[in-house]
């Protein structure tokens, strides 16, 4: 099967590197010097033309910005070709005025350019508007990864909130971890380890049995001693309501 | 070095399993059921006695949790043996009037009995009131860990309070999701290697630089939706907050 990607960010950068050992895959980008960079990088053509990837191919890759997936599919005419986005929220039914063939391939994981994923463990959670259009899909996906499913489209994007509270709300704990290390001259590399540990542990346990510290324990010594540490308004904020929410949940 | 260790919970189960191997370890604990299993686990003898434990052994570790520190100091007289805690936050202090050589001996992770930890990762932070008990500490921990520091009483406590933030917090937010995914009858396995990763990630970069998300892009569409599905009160709350203190972080 011929593919054509729409996209030059961190997942049409995956998605090229993952499909180009089994697939034919060109690259379209309306940002074309970094769709080059990204076609060079893996030794792919890069199309300069949409209209000519969406005849060359049997099958095209939205990998662009939730925001951009309304716009291009209003712009370019895909007819009969199987149209995909890879958004996390959005829904596929965005895609429905474009072309007769859609449907959702979304790689739940999270990805930067030059870092190195097992594809094999990225779950692809696939939806179409039809059966033939999903099989064509979950095949494909098939080909990547061991952890492909049919989610339908309002439940993939409700998956989607929990993936922000692990990814982005997670990540900025650590931030601000970081920030609290560098003003009291503590080194944060001795926190990075148990991050590490905490992540792996909830792959084979669940969360809330192995809630621990201060707040699962109430003790108050400990929770007012650290909250007089806290210079940042808003980690103060974020403190108290754990600590509260904790507590809610373990009582 | 003759080692005596006090303890029955997480600590004083990997201490056993860390020091058996180059030490001669004696466990004593005041609950002696489970310090009998702990001791018959690892094939090490069982001290009835704490006064034998203290006049066998050249090395106490109190491994207790935290409130119980000052209680067995009040308790047990151990003269010029030299005796450690393993409490991130207490200060060494607390054990000045049990013994003339103390200090205090943290191994910066998170432990659960019967889970493999690799030690040779483990953060050891030593302290003590004098340097020659530092050293002897400090060379200890070198038999367990090629990451010991000699980080000062109120420094320790100090980055206690990170702990807290990356483990206890993070864990209560992937129980959070969790639970939301339990409530919206989604595969809660879809995220977890999304944990991973994102933890994965902060071992070589610095998590502020890495942030993404509806917050961090100010996407008011997603964060409205994402609030309209949250049922719990604190996680709503805690929603907020988040993209609140993303925002103005990434401004």
């Amino acid at each position: 099967m011929k593919i054509g990607i729409i996209g030059s960010g961190n997942v049409a950068y995956h998605l090229v590197k993952m499909l180009k050992e089994t697939q034919a895959v060109q690259l379209y980008s309306r940002n074309a010097e970094n769709g080059l960079q990204v076609a060079e990088n893996f030794s792919i053509s890069f199309e300069n033309d949409s209209q000519n990837l969406i005849e060359n191919n049997d099958l095209i890759i939205l990998a662009v910005s939730d925001d951009a997936i309304e716009k291009i599919a209003q712009e370019i005419d895909f007819a009969d070709t199987i149209i995909t986005h890879t958004s996390g929220i959005k829904s596929m039914h965005l895609l429905k005025s474009t072309s007769s063939n859609y449907g959702s391939f979304y790689p739940l994981q999270t990805f930067t350019k030059n870092r190195a994923v097992d594809y094999q463990t990225v779950p692809f959670l696939i939806d179409a508007n039809n059966e033939q259009t999903r099989n064509t899909l979950t095949n494909l996906a098939k080909k990547i990864s061991s952890k492909v499913s049919h989610v339908q489209d309002e439940k993939r994007s409700r998956l989607h909130l929990a993936a922000v509270l692990v990814n982005n709300f997670s990540n900025h704990l650590f931030a601000l971890a970081q920030d609290y290390c560098t003003e009291n001259k503590l080194d944060f590399d001795l926190i990075r380890p148990l991050i590490l540990e905490t992540a792996q542990k909830v792959m084979t346990q669940n969360p809330s049995e192995i809630q621990t510290g201060p707040a699962k324990r109430n003790d108050k010594k400990t929770i007012e001693q650290h909250l007089s540490w806290i210079e940042d308004e808003n980690l103060t904020e974020l403190y108290q309501l754990f600590t509260k929410s904790i507590q809610q949940k373990n009582r």
